[in-house]
């Protein structure tokens, strides 16, 4: 019946297509989740760094991360490069492959490039207000092209990692402790924001300006996520493949929830206050926890986790500042410590996969990523510094990068 | 053909994922419209409650809510309780089910949990900036474990206005006038907002701090509405199916077209002004409005029925302002009084309804849902309290229950 | 197989009903792009517009337009008005149409009415902040009832452009040009805003009030496009036209990218900034570049439309400019001079069209639209008027027009 394989080859498709939608989706949830978090005058600068991240992602994950990724062989541990994403795939070729050809070549890239923008977008927040704006639009260049490709053929595409037994559904590691891993390099190089930090260990609370918008994002995450995590299953046409759809999506909205009331009530005995970017930090912690293992769970144990993300990154936030390591957006607690988490909750969970084989990825994906950025970083710092001046950091980097105030008639005047 | 009917299991599957999500989405436009018709200093309040009345939806409707509705059993009247959420289909049980079975127990339960949390969406709003936050958590949590589940219950999950011919395709009536029946006890616990309301009669405008926001909500909503009842035919793989489907799309959208359009001229005729606020809750009045009977009317009837929603949902907030009942939002009317409208406009376009088994169902959701909220209100008042002080009030409840201003910048120094 | 004939009637009907739903939400990304880019005091009147323009369309397209384009036959040039939409397929009916029926009627009005929608938010932004709100939906009544289908007739409906082989996959000419035509008309009627350009040729700018919304605004539309050119390939059901539709995903996301990049770099070499209103602009302007055409070219080469696409709009604004035609959203040269070049770059890749019948098309549906809506604006303005007073719109049009403030607390006291 070549005509419903060819239906069930349109319906894999499109479901990659839709779900790729919803992480493209993404890139507005984390654009207006940090542009909330930071102050008026650094707002356009963050703004045009997550448009342009983005758009760099797409083009360099094309030109050069997808082959790297996917198309290039290698020995398992250096992907070699392969060639420009060819031809469609034919429906004699389908027919001939038993199964293992089941949908768009097209989808797949278009699922696979939304993923590299969304570890991308995971470093800007936590160097905004501060960084250079062409700096960091150098880096994005690099980390699209190669750092996250490289990591990712690992897992994905075929190398050790994935021999090795590592279990990282849709990339609590590869994506996520990836992107916060980049960005831990890119602050320790940039150093905090002046004022945040005081004499004697004072710790100078900056509030965002613009909570609705940090809420906004939030909610976009939490919609895109259904994408990201229900898309990876990479397969929908037949009853198991769409029972286990249906498992993440209920689980990866099910640890968000279990995030968010953990860290607001976290937050409300800790501080007494139902602190809102907490509630946030703790949704978008709970779905990164899920994220390296959402078929497995039932929905009550997908809540745990995710609560236990939630409770995670409140403390991770308080610790960081604690090392005076200046986040603005909480990125690097809320994708990389609990992302690690999410790593390791797969075995509690899934019998297939070992705390081994979740220690070891959590090292490789972070010891890579964080030496390469670091050594990256350094390499930009010193052909074009990576810091804005102290007076342009004081008066905004909005003005001084993009010549461009976000709100001027509402802050103008002081 | 067992693949046949694993493709079809697939797509009505991936249906309701989708129109999920979409509905999931809901959650960010409720957040946005009432963030955006509050004011300033009650802002991260009303967000918090939002994020936080979502999460618990999804938490206790596992834990409980989506049990009582669908898997007790009980007598038609009492729900028994059951089980937590079970095992997925097979496909031999698929087989065996004459039909029966046609899509995975998960995207059920998805699509069901987050019909619970937009009931919840509409009770947030008519009580903002006055109450307190933790008093509305609790009640959220008794809303969406129980008081809406047993209702629900009567009708979708075989109860005793299903036995009656009570016909409510998705919910004007069991999610909209429940919501704002629950809201309305609230209201009347609480009291107006101090100012609101001043002597011989006098009503004060309290304007929205942000209306882009408020917009941005109602289109959301529209957006999500399309996935609220497109989702709600149950099933998409058959021609007929396919059929309805694009039926209630089509409908929906060209309801809240009729909505706004009645709305704003109303408006502009009345005060002499195009009232923006008017004009979105004509829109969330004509969804409102043709969510009991989206599949029945021509697109032309469809905007009809749209259109009247917007006519009444102005004179609902004019009326529940003389009343001094006081809504910030217009809830109780949009959802409401709006939801009414849309149970008893059934029996004009589908055949199969009766205006005595709607209005049957009408007073049961709300006598039920209105006694069991205000019950529950009222201990929470007694042990609790429900209302801030009027000092916090003054102040804005944001710096009271979140500690922390959403637009610190912009308001600051008045 | 009946069984899999209506899968596949069901699985292309989704398919239109999921991409009709993302175009509906450009609506949202419309008004988002406006309202960040003209000022506070001129915001709730364009959000008014957009949600009123919005409701307009999808009533008298349903009323009138889709009659007009698809269902009255007519001899080529002048359609002959047909009825209302009428009954549904039935599976008789797609059975022996020998594979022309293949989706439900209803889900293709859906689709279709959308994108009338988008061809009229085009209109609303170049003619911001000066225009009288009832003048301008007075002529989105005309335009969406006769002006837009007449001339998508010629194309869509199987006229003479049509029939001279005119290549335009989405609408880079029908929908975009079409728009920007009738905003050329409208804003060269109604004059530049007062303080635009000052003796001597200076050009005053004049910034949007908030960034944030009109970054929201462009990723809202860079996914509803996903929509807007995915689902014009009309079909998913089968092998190749799945392969097309992942190939305009994928495309039309690389397109968006170029453009981006494109923008930004010429914006930083040409102003010394990266000015992010052009980045956004450039954005739009590789969707909109890549609309004509975008199942045809590579990855690589969409980046590229999309790239010269992000150039040319830089230029169009500073030239539209100095020609002192005052666009405060850049939206004629976005849709308007990019949507020329879109259509002109279908034959570079596409080897069944050719740049006669290109120029014949982009010819027809300008000289058309631009005549038929000056005619219609030159009446309007003999009727009633276009523009606001001189005093209303120094006070800004909110008040004058809508009665209400779009942030009453952001900008008081100034």
């Amino acid at each position: 019946m070549n005509e419903l394989v060819e239906v069930q080859y349109a319906i894999d498709t499109f479901y990659f297509l839709v779900c790729g939608a919803l992480v493209l989706w993404m890139a507005a949830g984390f654009s207006m989740l940090e542009a909330g978090l930071v102050r008026a005058k650094n707002t356009t600068e963050i703004l045009t760094k997550n448009v342009a991240l983005y758009a760099i992602a797409c083009t360099m994950y094309m030109l050069i991360g997808y082959n790297i990724m996917y198309l290039g062989g290698g020995n398992g541990f250096f992907p070699s490069l392969g060639f420009m994403i060819g031809a469609e795939h034919t429906l004699d070729e389908v027919l001939s492959s038993g199964g293992d050809i089941y949908y768009s070549a097209r989808s797949d890239f278009f699922f696979q490039v939304v993923f590299v923008a969304t570890a991308m977008s995971i470093v800007s927040g936590a160097v905004a207000e501060r960084m250079k704006l062409w700096s960091f639009l150098l880096f994005a260049v690099i980390m699209t092209a190669f750092i996250y490709p490289i990591q990712a053929y690992w897992s994905w595409g075929g190398g050790f990692l994935d021999a090795a037994g590592f279990s990282d559904y849709a990339g609590s590691g590869i994506v996520h402790l990836c992107g916060a891993s980049a960005a831990l390099a890119g602050v320790l190089v940039l150093g905090p924001r002046k004022g945040k930090y005081g004499k004697n260990g004072a710790i100078n609370a900056i509030p965002g300006a613009n909570m609705p918008l940090a809420t906004l994002g939030t909610f976009i995450l939490w919609l895109g996520w259904m994408g990201f995590n229900g898309g990876s299953e990479l397969k929908l046409s037949d009853l198991g493949s769409a029972n286990a759809v249906a498992q993440v999506f209920a689980n990866t909205n099910a640890a968000a929830s279990g995030g968010v009331i953990a860290a607001l009530i976290l937050a409300k005995l800790w501080f007494r206050k139902a602190d809102l970017t907490m509630g946030l930090n703790g949704a978008i912690a709970g779905l990164v926890a899920i994220t390296a293992g959402p078929s497995a769970p039932s929905i009550l144990a997908a809540t745990l986790v995710g609560a236990v993300g939630g409770v995670i990154v409140v403390f991770g936030i308080v610790a960081l500042d604690k090392l005076r390591i200046d986040d603005p957006v909480g990125a690097i607690s809320a994708h990389g410590i609990v992302g690690i988490w999410g790593l390791l909750a797969v075995p509690l969970t899934n019998g297939d996969a070992s705390f081994g084989a979740q220690l070891l990825g959590m090292f490789a994906i972070f010891i890579w990523t964080f030496v390469a950025s670091l050594v990256v970083w350094l390499i930009i710092k010193a052909i074009m510094g990576v810091r804005v001046s102290e007076e342009e950091e004081y008066e905004g980097v909005d003005i001084a990068e993009c010549g461009l105030e976000a709100y001027p008639e509402f802050t103008s005047g002081r």
